[in-house]
């Protein structure tokens, strides 16, 4: 039987794929389980883009252009505009979600040897995507106890080689919720600058800031305009994950035409998924601030909540839908496994993600978990609860 | 300013992107443009699949699992076994369009520098998806005074080497029309076989085959089932091009966790096309027939239309909705290009593939271009009046 790629070894296999079998199992036991662990939010799409879903009236559903529709993509450029964002048109390209954009990202700028910085703990599906270019992912640590801060310049300069052709951040972060200062996002460009290098930056989250800080976009930073590689989607802003639509932005020609090549050979973006995230950039204000609202509240309860557990600890995440959580166990893994296979508590236990799937640096995050506050206040009060006795129980406690 | 990747420098711009801007302008200064450079079905899609479309009444647009919908895949399990095509749900893996298939096919089976064989002319995109795995494309050419028959075993065998990892046939094929015969499947079989390889088979034109010829599916050969690797896609069955609705089918337990690495790093594939393809795999027989007839006769009507144009040959296409027509011309690139830019006759021009992008032999395919026939047979007659034209006036003709 011929064998299979290497390359496909070499994929991450995300600890959360691993628990998903005992989640179902605890299901089929009649035990509700609460998923903190992943970021499909569970409020409602605008209205706009489900009214748009409903008025499809085409009798063929083509293809459309390999770049998206020419509507879309001005519409983004206006949504772009309201965040100071300058970027035109024809710097707008749509992909199959954030995923295509990271992947073709890569595809585009990176050879195979190639490599990339990024701060630690990361979306575990960047190393995916970078496997698939061929290449190379370092990581430097960023560190629970600073709250997830950013590395000093010099981590970055000692990991700087020949093949160093970027660096990635996602802001605000997933999975830590941190958002880059305003100082913190001038260093970036200063490395960035000095070394040539691409930015990568991941701001699908930036509707989502709760501090006050400013949320800084990798395009407000001045001189290095043509070496941003933004990724956006409408997944979250908008919880309209299942639609698929993504898209890059940049500003240097030659990426761009790059990029094409790689969106002409897959031909075309979601048509349907199209329609539904242009209409959905109508989303009222109303709507914005409903889901923001809700984050906002959630986040409180649930930091507050982990906060009054002994032992646990959680910064305070000033953006996004997450929060890595240190806890009082031996092993993170094996603690969100036991919690799946071995308790419940009053019918009920909680499903987390070992925060082990975000480092790559060994040893890292072994006794943190992250969490997604992507449920309603009464179910994130539950699994608070469940928490809680679960880690009176587990026999890994450590205090 | 950073570099892009010498990978995407590679990636092969197709002929018909660049005559794109001057189809264009021909429309820009009132010219009718016939289109028969891409497989774009102008047919209506199935009533069922429109109808699905309306009703879909879902408040959040989520993910969906991974390997696709299970309802999808157990009903495409059923739509299979029609064909004779034994397999189980859970050799079926949704993807992003055929497109995402490949590429991901091509990543979970190949490493750098790996190869496969693929009789020429081909589908010009198989290229960029193994330039985006690394892996390297090697061709065997075919001839249009054959008909694009399967060339013979031992230059099949001349081309194997340490590294060569598969082979790839699109049955019935893009862009020849050509459908393999039990003999020609029994010969992949056996090198197949022989060599320990993966077969790639592109097969999503199934449901057009014209001549009573049996159609034979990868999956119908005997002892290599667990080395076949399905590509299907909705597409062009049900004339969904948009909705971006794909399969990967295979029996190699390996290759499957390996494939589903890639579909998790993904997230997940379109949920609204998903909900559309179910739907659709119920198009009634009256509709699937009605799409078939059409075919065949535009077929009849193009070839024959064709063959009366003094100096131009097409084989009769057997399955597919293309074929390969040689030209009295110089060079297909420069006649495409001259009927776009400088060429009218009542109005009117035709826009071709110059096949030129479906071969890697440089040199082969120099007076051959690629037409679909996806055109009601008014503009194909219309289309075929202005080429007759076009021959007796293009500079360049050879008779």
């Amino acid at each position: 039987m011929p064998t299979i790629s290497r390359r496909g070894e070499l994929m991450p296999q995300s600890p959360i794929r691993k628990l998903v079998p005992l989640a179902n199992e605890a299901k089929a036991k009649g035990i509700a389980v609460y998923h903190l662990n992943i970021g499909q939010p569970d409020l409602p799409s605008p209205e706009e883009g489900l009214e748009a879903l409903k008025k499809i009236d085409r009798k063929t559903l083509e293809y459309s252009p390999s770049e998206g529709l020419y509507s879309l993509r001005k519409k983004l450029e206006g949504y772009y505009h309201k965040f100071n964002i300058d970027v035109d048109v024809d710097d707008i390209i749509i992909t199959t979600g954030g995923s295509e954009a990271v992947l073709f990202a890569f595809m585009a700028c990176l050879d195979p040897g190639d490599e990339i910085i990024v701060p630690e703990p990361a979306y575990a599906n960047y190393m995916a995507f970078a496997i698939s270019a061929g290449a190379k992912i370092v990581t430097i640590p960023s560190n629970i106890d600073d709250g997830f801060a950013l590395p000093p310049v010099e981590k970055f300069e000692e990991l700087i080689t020949p093949r160093t052709k970027g660096i990635l951040i996602c802001n605000p972060n997933n999975p830590t919720g941190y958002l880059y200062t305003r100082k913190e996002m001038d260093c970036i460009r200063d490395i960035v600058k000095k070394y040539d290098l691409f930015l990568f930056s991941d701001e699908v989250y930036r509707e989502y800031c709760y501090t006050g800080s400013p949320y800084i976009s990798a395009f407000h930073l001045k001189g290095i305009e043509e070496q941003v590689v933004l990724i956006d989607s409408v997944s979250k802003r908008y919880s309209e994950c299942g639609i698929r639509i993504g898209a890059i932005i940049t500003k240097h020609k030659e990426l761009k035409r790059n990029v094409m090549k790689f969106c002409q050979a897959r031909l075309s973006p979601p048509l349907l998924g199209q329609i539904v995230a242009e209409a959905s950039i109508d989303a009222t204000p109303e709507y914005m601030l409903m889901t923001y609202n809700e984050y906002v509240e959630r986040r409180k309860f649930l930091i507050d909540g982990l906060n009054k557990i002994p032992g646990c600890y959680s910064p305070i995440p000033m953006g996004a839908f997450y929060t890595v959580v240190s806890l009082p166990v031996d092993d993170a893994d094996k603690f969100c496994e036991w919690c799946l296979r071995d308790f419940s508590y009053e019918g009920a236990t909680v499903f987390m993600a070992p925060a082990s799937g975000f480092y790559t640096t060994p040893g890292m995050g072994k006794n943190e978990v992250r969490m997604a506050y992507v449920l309603n206040k009464e179910d994130l009060g539950k699994a608070l609860q469940v928490l809680a006795q679960a880690l009176k129980a587990y026999p890994g406690r450590t205090i």
